[in-house]
């Protein structure tokens, strides 16, 4: 079959690669129906972090059974489901406790050994503690918006969820990127009234502004915050979403929280430069968030992705085939395109 | 009238001063019953901090009020009252959401131009934003008790609320001074089940247990984070309180969290090593607190005070007047004393 393989910065090519097979009892084979690119694809497409073997690589899909081990009872051939980006068992200590990043049976697609979603098919590990089957036809026009339950729409809900965004509340999304527009999408969801976006892409922030945003903020750094600061009569806002991931933002995204509020980061870090705890105390600022535990997240966003009370798929501005991915990437990191859509 | 004063590290004397007076229609004078000492007077009695002139000192103080201002009327003389640690308006944007430490007209006992809490008498600014009555006689024995109310209880609650402490949880409170116990009454009264006190300080440890702790840890740094874990099945806490204040308590603190946990941390900073989230984002551990809001907490806390559900009293384990405050200071700071009573 064919999927796409990352050999280094810039060099995403699809290759012909092995068939997937059943090789435990609690896996099964997933046939992709749909998948997309992810901002954090791009940090080893931009060559950050530690240098890495060539890897298969994309995290989020929705697809159809094929086949599944012995060990597997709740899902069968022809299931439609979607994948969050890490599998889980759905039993272990933190499973339990519904933190299904730290399973310790767990991974992360594209990670060595695994298979990326970006490709024909996907041996899906401890199947049934993973996928989550969709109650639509496999041809359903509510797919895209549902393949956002696998990563973006999760995370920006996570950020939203971390950062306490509660009815009556303010809050700034820090990133015009997908997971700070859907971080817009679920703070609305939750009841914020007041909604900054910070971003000076245009059409991110009017998208951004549709999507339930109140007022944007193009500005950075300092004058960011005093921007923040004009619209909340001085206070910051309760609630901060950082959804980019570099220092800078989260430094700033700390000081655009109002005293006694929380900054949620789902922002992948890229720098190891600290944050001051001295900065937080005397204003009570917290700090919470992480990679986003998105099976968690699922049975409580399916049905209003499913009825249209929200709409993710407004991320995806462009779509292509499996042999368009790698210009996808091109454009994503380009910032031309917001999220590709891929059919394989 | 006399009062004590802190002149430099290790020099705090008791002098003369002036009788406190009226000078704004909020203020109120209240004659001091009971004052103590607290573990951050330490701070600038050891010489961190920056250097500050001469100033008075003390924050924690139980008394009867003896005039109030034109503008009070919900208090008259001879109400006795407890005052938090700081003051507040009661009316400001964060008075109104609680967070009674931020008020635009708030301060802390002792700082410039303010009364200390360890003399005979003092101004309250604000006097009806800050001041919380005392529905017992002057000379009850729960007076003690009360008195903790102004810092170090709702100090210790503080850390166990912003650590998530929630029924049926684990908690792991790093430090056995006085916060730190009342870390652990809080973790009890919040019911968690396995409480985890940190120190190696016996006669502290011992009361930790009778107040509460299930399990003492006298390591630190590595040995105490691989002691935690074994007492944890490997997982780590739901919560860790960190009740002590420097960034190696902090970054243990942080490790000691169960994935998807959280430290509360409330001992005030002592240095500026920063927390580096990237050890954070893949567990999902998160960071809360900073200076407690105590005169939020007071109206929930006073009736398990009061009715003897705790006994936060127990904290006090020396007594002196005003005369023995200098020596109280050294007994604290040689860790002789845990926290010292002072009956003006």
């Amino acid at each position: 079959m064919r999927a796409a393989v990352i050999h280094g910065a810039g060099d995403v090519r699809v290759e012909q690669v092995p068939d997937p097979v059943l090789s435990e009892p609690t896996d099964a084979i997933v046939r992709v129906s749909l998948t997309c690119i992810c901002g954090s694809d791009l940090w080893p497409y931009r060559g950050m972090g530690e240098d890495q073997p060539s890897s298969r690589i994309g995290h989020e899909f929705v697809g159809v059974v094929e086949e599944t081990g012995s060990g597997v009872s709740g899902l069968r051939a022809g299931d439609l489901v979607v994948s969050p980006f890490t599998w889980s068992d759905g039993e272990c200590t933190h499973c339990r406790e519904q933190l299904f990043t730290s399973c310790v049976n767990g991974g992360l697609w594209g990670s060595a050994g695994s298979d990326g979603a970006q490709g024909e098919a996907v041996r899906v590990p401890h199947a049934e503690g993973t996928l989550v089957r969709l109650p639509v036809e496999h041809d359903d026009a509510s797919l895209p918006a549902l393949l956002t339950l696998a990563d973006v729409l999760p995370t920006g809900h996570h950020a939203a969820v971390s950062a306490g965004v509660r009815p009556g509340g303010t809050a700034t999304v820090v990133g015009d990127g997908a997971v700070g527009l859907c971080g817009v999408m679920a703070a609305r969801r939750l009841g914020a009234e007041q909604i900054i976006v910070m971003g000076r892409h245009t059409a991110r922030t009017n998208l951004a502004v549709e999507l339930g945003a109140t007022h944007v903020v193009p500005e950075r750094g300092d004058d960011a915050v005093e921007h923040v600061r004009e619209l909340t009569k001085g206070a910051g806002t309760h609630s901060v979403l950082e959804c980019v991931g570099t220092g800078d933002s989260l430094r700033t995204s700390l000081r655009l929280a109002r005293d006694g509020g929380r900054v949620g980061y789902v922002g992948v870090p890229q720098d190891g430069e600290g944050v001051d705890v001295r900065e937080l105390f005397g204003r009570n600022v917290g700090l919470a968030g992480g990679v986003c535990p998105a099976r968690a997240y699922i049975p409580e966003l399916l049905p209003d992705v499913l009825y249209g009370k929200i709409d993710p798929a407004r991320v995806f501005d462009r779509e292509t085939d499996l042999d368009g991915v790698p210009a996808g990437y091109t454009a994503m990191a380009e910032r031309e395109s917001l999220k590709v859509l891929v059919r394989p």
